[in-house]
Parts: C-alpha cells; sequence; structure tokens
C-alpha cells in the first residue's frame, strides 16, 4: 500500500497521515520526493481499511500493491496442479479436450453426441442438467433427469462428466453423479455457491464472469480452495465488450497471465466465447496455440433442433478435425493429448 | 424475427428456409429486394429456436426484434408502478432517499447512522448483514446478528429496512426481518435467487448487474414477478468499462430508458456506481435531473473506521445537503419527497 | 514511481535495482516490508523509461504515480479558467447552452435553427462544416459554403459559431471564419491536428474520445495548452461500452472529476452522448445537475428531413424547455444562465 | 431496413410510415404478425436516413440489415487479396512476419535489431519515426531523419519498410521513403488521412482502432480503396476493455470474421495488444493458429534502454524463436512462411 500525498501538502498533514497508519498498527515508511512525499505502508492490514487514507487533508491517491489471493498462487505453491476429473488429468503437459451438448435433452441426443465425442478423439463430456436462462420462458434444463441420463452414457462410452450446479440443491446433485462440478460465469460471484462447492468432494470447473478481472477469477477460485477443495480447474469464456460481431470477447492472454501467477489449470470455452458455429474451431486452435490446457466446446448431432444455443454447436464431424489439430498445435509446444479412459467394455 | 438472405442466395436456398420456418409452424413472410431477399417470421415461437437459421446455406444473418419480457413491460401494463416498503412508497411523483451502512457493524455504529439519516430527512434505511466481498478473507457481515440489530433500529427511528440477501437461507431471515429484500449486482442473474424472492412475501430492489443490458435487467426483474412477487424495485449502480476515474461507470441514461419500456419504479446507487465519497452528492442531484424515483446512498459516522467500503461513504452532514438539494431538483421535474413515517415515539 | 519485488527476491536483485534507478540520474527509496520490498523513485525521469524496470529479475511490478499532464491541472492554477467564445463565457458560475443542426445543410435550414436557438434562450450556436463520417458514402458537409451560411446567421442572429475542423485545412478555414474551433472524439488523439489547435487565435472545445480515459483527455487537451493557446474547453459525449440502450454512454461523473483536477471547462453532448431524442432533455437536466458548465445539443426544426443524425436531433420547442429547465436547476447549484448577446438589430 | 410497429399501433399510423418510406423513394413491405407489424424497406437510400421513422408515432424501432461497405467485402471480389511491400507478399497462403522496433531512435539501434530480424527469419521490418504519443512531453520521432535510416536499413538488410504516418506532410514523406503506409490505431477514423492514402501509392497497413467495431475498420478500409488504393492490410491490435491484465484486449476472433466478410489481408500486433513482453510469443503463436496472415511485433537488442516501449519489445533471440513457432503452426493449417528477399549482398 502506497499514500501519494498531494505536491502542496503541508508537513502538519503528513504527519497526521503517518500517525493514524501507526493507530492501525501498521508501519508507515515516508518518501520525501521533490515535487509531493509518498508514504509506503507495510505490516498486516487487518480489519480496517489504509484506503480510507484517502480522506485525509492532503492525500492524493492511496495505491494497493500487494494481493489478497494465496493458495491459488505460485507463490504458495509453484509446480502445476494436475486435476484428476474421473481419471482424466486437466494440467500438466497433457491436453484435455471437453466435447458434448449444451444441454442434455433426452437419451437419444446425450448418447449421439457422446458417440461422436469418443469416436472423434474427446476425453471428456460435458452437458448441462440445469441451464442458467437469461429469460424465464426459456428451456431450462431436465434436472436430476439429465444426470441420469449423463452418468448412463459415462457407463456406456467411459467419458467421465462435466456439469453445471446453480444452487445449493442442484450441487449436492451433481456432486453425486458427475465427475466435475461446474460453476458458470453467471455465478462466479455467487459466493454462497463457491463455498459449497468448497465441500463438494468432486474437482471444480470455474468459468471467469462476464466481466470480471482476472484478480476477482483468482479470487473466487480462493473461496473455493479455502474449504479445502484445492482441485478447481479455472475457464475462460469470453468477456463482454462493446465489440459486437461475435456474442462476448475471448482474452486468451489471460491464459499466459494466469500461468505465470498461479498454478491452476486453465481451459478455454470458444463455443460461449464467441457464439458463432464458424468460429469455433480456430479459436480452439488459438486456445492451444497460446498454451491453454484444453478446450471445451459445444457438439450436437443435429445443431438446428438443439433446445438451447445451437448456432454455435459443431457438428461431431467438426469436433473430430478439431481434435485433430488442436493435437497437431500440442506438439509444436511440447504437448500431446491425454489418453482417453480405455474402453470399459 | 427476420431472416436476411446473401445478396447470392439462390431461389431454391430462400425455398428452403421458407419451408424451415413453416416446418417450425411459423408463418414465413419474404420480401425480395433488389440486392437480396429477407424473410419475416410471425407466430409463437415454442421450443425451437429460429436463430437455428443461420446455419442454413444462402442466409447471412438472422435478427431479432421482439423482446423475452412480458409482466415488467408498459405494454402489460401501461401505469406506474407504485411499491410500499414498510409503508414508504417507491415509484409514482414522488421522491425516495435510501440511505445507511454498507455493513451493519454494531449496534452502536447503526443506531448513529440511523440517527443522522433520520434527521437528514431520509425515508428508508439500508445496511448489510450479508455482504458479498470478493475476497474470502474479507469481513463477511453479522448474519442474523446484523438482522436483528436492523429490526431494533427501525423500531427506534420508523425508518423501513432494506438489506441484501445472499442467498435461499438468508434470504428466508431477510424477508422475516426486513420490509425490502435487496439482490445484489453479482446475483442479479443467480436465477434461482431470483425464483426464491419472486415467492417472498417483502417487495425486491434489484440491482442491476455489472455487465448486464437494459433487457437482461428486465428480465430479471420478469423472473421475480413470474413467481407471482410484483413489487419490485430497480437499481442501476454502474457499469463496468474501461474508464477508471471511478470504480464504475453510473449509466444514467438507462432511467429514462427503463421508464419508457416499463412501469417498475428504478433508484440509482451513485455510492456503488462511483466508489468515491466526493461524487455521491453530484450523482445524486443528476440521478434525480434524470428522473429516478430516488437515490440509495452509503453514509457512516465515521467513514475512515468503516469495516468495509468506507471510502464512498458520505458524512450524515452531507447526507442531509444531498436531500435537501434532491428535493430542491425534484420541484423542477414536478416531484416531491415522499413524507416519512411519522415517529412512533 | 515504484518498483514492487516479489516476495522471494534476493537481495543482490535489489541491489542491481537500485543501481540502475542511479544510474538513470534518479533517487531511490527502498521500503523494505514483512514480506516483500518495494523501492519508491523520485527525481525528474528524462528520456528513460523506468518502465523498464519491470524486466529486472526479481522485480513484480512498476507502479506509476504521478501525472503526465502539467498545465492544465490545478495544482498549476487554481482558479477556474472562463473562456470567451464571440462575447459570451464558459466556465465560472454561468451556464451556457449550445445548439444547432449535426450539419449545415442549406443556409435555409441553418437560418430557421438559429431563429428556434436564438428565441429558445441558446447563446451559441453549433452545426457541422465538415462532417467525420464512418462511411466514405454519407454526406461529408458542405465545406467552406457551410462556413459562410454559419459566418452569416451569427451576424443575422448574433449567435457565436461552434464548429468541427477535421484537418489542417479546415482548421485554418475555421479559425477565420468561427468563434470556436471543435475538434471531435474521433480526432482526440490526432496530435497533429491538436498542435495546430494549439496555435490558432480562436478557442477550442475538445471532445472526448469514445475511449479515453480521463488522464488521456487531459494530455489532449496539454497538446493544444502546450503551443500557447489556453482557451480549451472540454466536452463529455459519451464513451462506447457493451450497454446497447443508447448509442454510447454517458460517464456524467467525470464531470465533477476533471473540476476536482482542472481548472478547464466542460460541457456534455448527450445528443451524441445517447443517439435517441427523448434521452436528451432529461440527461441534459442531469448534466447541469452533476456541475457542467453547460450542454451542446442538437437541434433540428425538420429532424425527420435531416441528412445526419436525424434521429438525435430536438425540435426546438424541446430546445426551449430544454434551457428553461436546465436553467432552473442551474439556480439549485447557484448557477445562472449566461446572458446571450444583445441582439444587435 | 426494418420498421417495427408497437403492439398497439393503430392502422393509420402503420399507413403514415408506409406513405412516407414511399415518399423518400422507397418501397415498403408491411409483415403483419400475430402481436405487432413490422414493414421492411427495400431500394436504394440516397441523402434521406430512414433511422428518423423512429421518431414516427407508433414506432418501435427501425433495424438496419445492410452494411454500408462495398470494395473490402468478399461479395464483390470473392479471392484473397495479396498485397505486395517491397516484394514481400502478404495474404494468400504465406505468413509474414514482421518485426523492428517501436520507435527508430539512431541509426545503429536501427542496424542491430535489422540484423537480429533479418537472421531471426523475419521478411518485413517495422519502425517509427512519427510517434503518436499520449503526452506532449513524450519522445515523438525522429521524424524525416528517421525515414533516412529505415531507408538505409532496408538496403543493407533487404528488409522491406512499413511506418507510421500521422499527417498528410509525413504520409508524402513516408509514402516515399517506404514501402507500407502504417495508419494507427488512434488515427483510423481520421478520415482526412485515410483519404490522403487512398492516393498514395504505396500500400496501407491499417489498425484497429481502440474501440473500433469489426463494421468501422471496414468502412475505414473502404475510406482508402474508393480513393484507388487497393492495396490496404489490416491490423488487429487490441481494444480497449475492462480487464486489467494486459494494456489491450486481443479480439482475435476478429481474424475469422474479417476472413469471412472480407477478402483483405489481416495481421495481429500482439505487442501494443498485449503491451507485456512476457504475452507476445504465446499471442503470435495464437494470432497464425487462429488464421491470422502474419504478426508484426516489437523487437529491440537493448529493450531496457528503448526510447518508447520497452517494457513490451522482444529480444532478437525471442523473435527468432517466434519465427521458428509460428512456421510450425502454420504448416497445421497448411501454410508457410513467404521467402525473404534474396540478400543482395
Amino acid at each position: 500500500m502506497l499514500v501519494v500525498m498531494e505536491a502542496g501538502a503541508r508537513p502538519e498533514q503528513i504527519e497526521a497521515v503517518v500517525r493514524q497508519i501507526e493507530r492501525m498498527g501498521l508501519k508507515p515508511h515516508p518518501i520525501p520526493g521533490a515535487h509531493r512525499t509518498a508514504i509506503g505502508i507495510t505490516g498486516h492490514t487487518g480489519s480496517q481499511d489504509p484506503s480510507n487514507l484517502e480522506n485525509f487533508p492532503g492525500v492524493k491517491e492511496v495505491i494497493h500493491v500487494t494481493h489478497a489471493y494465496k493458495l491459488v498462487s505460485r507463490e504458495a505453491k509453484p509446480d502445476d496442479t494436475i486435476v484428476s476429473v474421473g481419471g482424466v488429468e486437466v494440467g500438466g503437459n497433457g491436453l484435455a479436450i471437453v466435447g458434448g451438448p449444451c444441454a442434455v435433452e433426452s437419451l437419444e441426443q446425450t448418447r449421439a453426441v457422446a458417440d461422436g465425442i469418443r469416436r472423434g478423439g474427446g476425453q471428456l463430456f460435458r452437458g448441462g442438467a440445469y441451464k442458467p436462462r437469461t429469460s424465464p420462458y426459456s428451456f431450462q434444463g431436465l434436472g436430476e433427469r439429465g444426470l441420469e441420463i449423463l452418468a448412463r452414457v459415462r457407463e456406456e462410452f467411459d467419458l467421465p462428466i462435466i456439469t453445471e450446479a446453480i444452487d445449493h440443491e442442484s450441487l449436492q446433485l451433481v456432486d453425486q453423479y458427475a465427475d466435475c462440478i461446474q460453476i458458470g460465469a453467471r455465478n462466479m460471484q455467487n459466493f454462497s455457491l463457491l463455498r459449497s462447492a468448497g465441500r463438494a468432494r468432486k474437482p471444480v470447473l470455474l468459468k471467469r464472469g462476464m466481466s470480471a478481472t482476472l484478480e476477482e477469477l483468482l479470487l473466487s477460485a480462493e473461496y473455493i480452495m479455502s474449504e479445502g477443495n484445492y482441485n478447481v480447474i479455472l475457464c475462460e469464456r469470453g468477456v463482454r465488450t462493446f465489440s459486437d460481431h461475435t456474442r462476448n470477447t475471448v482474452d486468451l492472454s489471460i491464459v499466459p497471465a494466469i500461468k505465470r501467477i498461479s498454478h491452476l489449470p486453465i481451459l478455454v470455452d470458444p463455443s460461449h466465447g464467441t457464439g458463432k458455429r464458424n468460429k469455433v474451431l480456430p479459436m480452439s486452435r488459438a486456445s492451444i496455440a497460446v498454451g491453454a490446457d484444453g478446450v471445451l466446446v459445444e457438439v450436437h448431432h443435429k445443431p438446428e433442433e438443439a433446445l438451447s444455443d445451437g448456432p454455435q454447436a459443431i457438428l461431431p464431424s467438426t469436433f473430430a478435425q478439431l481434435v485433430t489439430e488442436c493435437e497437431a498445435i500440442g506438439r509444436v509446444l511440447g504437448r500431446s493429448l491425454q489418453p482417453a479412459l480405455a474402453a470399459s467394455r
């Protein structure tokens, strides 16, 4: 923390700030300069927020220099975290390709898509049983019936399951049926849900909120880890900007930024990130090229009949091409596809 | 809904789109033009999403022209909704000024601030017992103990209470203790919580999400109303942009925009909207001048000791000035302050 | 400037940074802390940029704490600047209302609108002779013929003229014909044009760029002032965000923010700021309420026939109402309308 | 163009809109629906803007469905444009890697960097002689002396030159000395400069503005092409958003979006796009993977001494690695590096 005084601050104003910092149990370090004085602050800030110093006479601004996250940071754990999702590793040197429909609509549809994912070379399956929809009148998912379908499909195709939880009740069920609990972008700062996820047994896939900064994303992961669940996978899925040629703007540079300061794995979701079917393949390649640990994409065998988000789902044939191209690009970076689970049949 | 064909679309491609629209049970209206053909669509869209037409050969784009919200719209209810919060009306021709601390910290602090609000001319009291904080290590509020303090303060000062609920459990308690349930910006699209609020007995103050469009805000209100709770107050609290001189960018033009298409009342929160104490008074004046039904501001008698958001809280003396200036500006628009509740003592 | 070292930085790394700062002719101030060390920097930074220290081993980040603007700041000149535009004062305790068409289309149209501005109580006239248009195929203005029309209208109605220059050539002509040179949002960082404006004799109205920060706006004003032209009026005209209910998002809190750190006057343009006719009146009121020195609005006597930006122009009758309401709100803040020039006829 | 009437619009209101459309010389196509009527418009819109219909009674909104760009579009020219920059092709199946310092500082520095670019495998050289700087007090470039240095370096290293022009005067000189004229982000909507570039003999590299939409970028290219210069190369360099971990947010999905609707080549500039040295290599890989025709990066042999933008410049050794990795990723997409010019010595 650094307090910057105004150019014309008087000595007694500086002294008052110094005394207030000491009253807070912190250590002030005045740095007199040619034009103005700055005061560094060290020590453990407890319940009192030194930002308040901004309101003292003669103070120009208060600048924060340390971060609130601890468990997520590489300073706390230098080595990459590798998260096992039902036996498939996410993070480290491998790449994980996750595919599936936006929503579980029926057993037939889910089986058809899962067959495409398995044949196409994907290692993990995604599909929503609980759908957070902007309008109360849109299809909201099949609920527990959807989770049962996902569980059956996992047995048949040996694809571990990632699916979203939207509240405490659904989280208990997802923790029971699935292999990884997804927290969606709209719930990234639903701190009550994050704490529940931190007490679950399964790993958590945490999507970046639509206008979340890197620091906020890491602090939301910190909520989960601070409850004892250390198996967190981050996911970039596009942020909201003025740019209108895609639904969101995928912020790929967050991948190397996260890798630099955190040990957690990170995937990219170019389907929600762009909202356009024809952008999913090129943005998946770019995601692997920038250093992501894998991608998460929407696949549907009949996208024109999908009950939600059809325009962004790709066909199984495109998914197979995507796996092939991502694998080839991964090799340039010295990475290879994680092995899929051995077929049990 | 309007389907725009590419300039070189062939007749059989147009015909295929027309047939698909009919297969969906909708009515196509082809409009041939000099350069290209467009196809209007009317009828009730059920489970199938015509957006999928974007993937038909020869289609350039699909444009949505109707909105999903119904109950919130002026087409459904032409007259302004007036919501009674513990006997104080919000909406209509009156103005409501809501003040209080960011967080309830103690009975003494809450009483001191409430005394300032009452003397300053405020009609409603706000204060958080459950605080959604970006970091898991920040003060999270006093919980039910905070609600008890708020209830005591209401009795003593005749100020109805608005306070935030962050999950189902806290919502039940807030519904029991308070006069109005606040849903915060981070939970604007926590649809599960919105449905719970729709089943509560008390009115709901719904804050705009940090990157929510006008339509998304209205659809979140629609979630609450679709469950039967018609007493919804909207609240603009700033959106996230690149602009860095304030914490958020207050989007005041949403006030007349909402008034035009919805019957619901709308307040502005310039404290969270700007994050700067010295912007609260001018932005409160501007909020009333643009046509808001009132403002919601943070007040603290010792802001430099506040446990959260101290730098944006104003002093009780500034609050009194704010009420006076808002009242004077309201008169220019033919509006007057709502009467506060008669002191019961 | 402050250099923050990493938690595990070694003493010799800190020493290397300290020596490099000294080599740059600056003074280092190391501040050892419990977890990490920070190093304050004072002195005059010349051609070498201390940001480069970010690349030294053990350095976490480099934080800038001083600003590059000088002449625009209140530290340089504590009193408000009042700019005379053809005899009408902008800034200080008065309010200036500027109206006129987006584009000068003909003498008849310009006279008709000017008559409405004069009768409605406006003191300054605006109208574009050079129009920066997004498409090369849109109407680009009448050029010098438009300036001649503006000059004739000034004589007839005693309304000083503000009009836009888009390059060196048009700037020479605008400087000759008009009373104030407008630099549009798209040219806010056309530094070559800013320097030319700094050498002109007439005052300059500088509009904020579509994604300019407060600091960038002030630095663009600094360009003009550093060439010797101290008569600069700033203008907020909305910034580009995701919010789609208006064309831009008007950032009214920049008005008190500018007033705090700069002595320059600032107007608001709610016509371009919202792009919607029905938002101009309420946002004009809000602009005065927040503390702006006036507003700049588009007026057209037949907006449905305007050659550019018709949907945001208001009618002369609405303009008269706007002047009345702005005057009433100004009185609440102790401000009054500047007197218009005495009619010369 | 489509006019959407309100749900309760009366027949005479619809009739009035229809008549007005006809008065404009356009053809109305009313589409009655269950809830509301829409009216399609076809024909050539001349000077009158149908947006004005938004102000007719009973009209809900007016929606634009056609685009203003013509020459830049694939509808006008289906095949990819390949632009020759001093003999090196940009566009088509090849990849072009452009490197060089932010600013030309001296002959020695420029030669040292050019040697690194040539040895590292780059085909084109970039370096600024005219620098648009946010502050008037920052280094503004060497001007014509810088162009002379660039010309000498081209002769010595057989690297064609791309350099920025900031006004008419510098554009004439750049057109004379260099192989490609860069128009920077801040000048993307300096329409007067775009027209001058359209009359130059050399190709133009047009950078996307900091808050420009895809459509605005294409329309700025249209300005250049409409003056007769068809050799335009587009360049994504990041847009301004709330996201603060990089200086700008690189919007890679614009690459496939541009490829779909335009025949022009597009490069990516990850140096300005991220502002961080350690993000340049991963974002360059991602740019090639998403389908860009090459990258443009800042290289400096002593970045810690650079007079501008040092923190984002990479070392020549990193540049060589970047070329190798981009080439390997290009092969996955069936693309190969353009051959550099044969060394003339």
